[in-house]
């Protein structure tokens, strides 16, 4: 094959002992693509060898997922597995850690009906609030991953055979997520040690507000009381150290739900469940987004704006250097996980409790009170590049600069 | 490929409408192992040409198996996946219909621990049990299907290619679930009402006992009161009419837990959740089995009857003769779906609520009293062959012969 075993052994030994920190006896949840089977297989090695309890994959498909929305009746895309979804929550609430593998066809639905992906995807979020409550509130240890799956890799690396695009995109992916290297373990140490500091930083600061000025981009955004940065290892509320993303390079918190106006331009293009959402350019009045455009994907950006009232406000907001490895490999991933690494970026809808002083013993009331936001969805879009500024703002005007052209300053 | 695509769009078509009768807006539970994706991904696209809901496949995956039994610390074998059976129940519950695809390799755990593999499918018994209960009460449309996956292949067709072998079994599969003529649906209609002759006469009979008579079994095996014969195509509780086994050749009814006398040897191999289990002979006193042995698996054999009281008394027997093209064909499949189709058969533990008159409204308290069976295994075993002779034993000791050297008499 074209992608190193070696490498990808030691990926699934980073997910497991630096993602995870899979304890002993404890169950795993993993969902991924088919398509990424020899990840997921060595990923479920792994985490046997690491003491695990049960390994329970959940695999998706993008042939089956097509055939809903080729061959389904109009009813089909009201439909989700509740059943599933909740069973998750249920395995979650028993301590079961969480895993995802992804890989997936950044632009599998481009081609369908945005009214029937918008109403697929809305009834797939509601079904999985309960399971997504228990991630974003960090119940449980849990990390997200990558493969280079080939449908991906062909739009990364186009123009040239899908066995070089598939080559290119596995090292890209081993060279972010670190383990192109013969201690992939301790380069992990290392790096949360670094993201550590930046966060100590800018928890001493405690900014009321952050202000964003760059090309179509004059923002300012307003920090939730109480909040608290976060990057790199974190732990859980059951006491799990993990990885949350690999890679990782962002130091993040949480808005203030309520405090957010201006404008501010993507820079970056988003794939959100299949579908490509190009110069997002959206306008907040009292954080709340009252217009928003995009060249691509408009229909479905409008929709997921109208999931519910929390999806028109923030969830978080994440600072990257423009010079973050990921953002200087100069390759656009066309993949969340990877793009909001390379690029300072905010999130639509659902907060991180744990973002919060104190936020694994705070009710979802209180949460809310300190400007916390609620949503069924949590996505994030990219906001950063080097011609962006950054200052913070204490609560008595006192500005301090954060980053100049996308560089700490 | 080697696999006609023609005749497994055939089988596709024939699951959904046969099998199924999926109904418009009915959602589908499926599992099916990874290696029978060709075949999964033409059920979803018929299942949502029918007009499914949602379906949601569950995909299994032989490495992953196995690497439990591999890597896996001790403590995990006691381990189910409760959370997703679970809701699998909680599915059935709300109307889906259940579909599964079989081709998994016969003898994939043969290697391993018997005693961690027992272990393993009592933990996975207990936990399924509330979804068993739903497809054995037949409260929903279900069927079960097969694919030939190479593994499966190379045991059936030994001595020659991959290849060969797949193709091999692929057209004896073909075959067995009549689809290797143009209009498999007709063929199923003809089938069905064959099979709804034989268990009208025998339901005209009903038989206190029947007395299998041949080489190592001479078996008295009391009929439990108000049981009823069932074949073919059948009503489940929501209304649907299915064929839950594709193929099928089986008239069946539910033996008096209690009145089972004498012994009885196996005919074929069985094949268990991946053991091989060859040349059972059994002795029943009062219902109970009280001696088993076996000259493969006996140690796997003995741990499944003590799963629990239930695994030591009958919760079905079935008539199939021994000319049925199925067994006319030669081949020993190890797959009970196909051998169990080839010649009489008994399942140790749960009964059929449904084999009673009436049985879709008795209670479990009621199907108790008239003799049914009750346990978390169900696990058909072949006895017939054309050597063995069966005699209807009428409670005044009037006795019928049913089949001579194995065919209907
Ligand atoms: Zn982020
Ligand atoms: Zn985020
Ligand atoms: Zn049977
Ligand atoms: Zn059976």
């Amino acid at each position: 094959g074209v992608i190193d075993p070696v490498k990808l052994d030691r990926l699934a030994e980073v997910a497991i002992k630096v993602g995870l920190q899979l304890q002993p006896g404890q169950d795993l949840v993993l969902t991924s693509s088919i398509a990424a089977l020899p990840l997921t297989r060595r990923i479920v090695e792994q985490a046997y060898k690491a003491g695990a309890g049960l390994v329970t994959p959940i695999f998706s498909d993008d042939e089956i997922t097509l055939a809903r929305f080729r061959y389904g009746s109009d009813a089909s895309f009201d439909r989700a597995a509740g059943w599933l979804h909740e069973g998750m929550a249920r395995a979650y609430a028993q301590n079961a850690a969480r895993l995802a593998v992804r890989g997936d066809n950044p632009s599998l639905l481009s081609g369908q009906d945005p009214a029937k992906v918008a109403r697929a995807n809305k009834a797939n979020s509601t079904a999985y609030q309960p399971a997504l409550e228990k991630i974003t509130g960090f119940d449980i240890n849990w990390t997200i991953l990558a493969y280079p799956e080939v449908e991906w890799a062909r739009q990364v690396f186009p123009g040239v055979s899908d066995e070089v695009a598939v080559g290119k995109l596995a090292e890209a992916i081993f060279a972010a997520s670190r383990v192109d290297n013969d201690d992939p373990v301790a380069a992990w140490r290392e790096h949360n040690a670094a993201l550590a500091k930046r966060t100590e930083w800018l928890n001493g600061h405690r900014f009321h507000s952050l202000h964003f000025t760059g090309p179509g981009t004059d923002l300012t955004l307003g920090l939730a009381d109480g909040h608290e940065w976060m990057g790199g290892a974190s732990t859980a509320k059951n006491g799990v150290t993990c990885n949350p993303n690999i890679p990782t390079e962002e130091v993040f918190t949480t808005p203030h739900r309520l405090r957010v106006s201006g404008h501010v331009s993507s820079t970056k293009p988003l794939s959100y469940q299949g579908t490509l959402i190009d110069d997002i350019s959206v306008r907040f009045e009292e954080g709340r987004i009252v217009e928003a455009t995009a060249s691509k994907g408009a229909d479905v950006l409008n929709k997921v704006l109208d999931t519910d009232e929390g999806a028109r406000r923030l969830g978080e907001v994440a600072l990257v250097p423009h010079s973050s490895p990921i953002s200087k490999s100069g390759i656009l991933f066309y993949n969340t996980l990877f793009d909001e690494n390379a690029s300072c970026h905010i999130a639509l809808g659902q907060c991180y409790s744990k973002c919060f002083v104190g936020g694994d013993k705070l009710t979802p009331d209180e949460v809310a009170a300190k400007g916390g936001n609620k949503s069924l969805i949590h996505i994030d879009w990219m906001i950063g590049s080097d011609k962006v500024d950054i200052d913070g703002v204490h609560e008595d005007g006192r500005r301090v600069p954060v980053m100049r052209a996308g560089e700490w300053a």
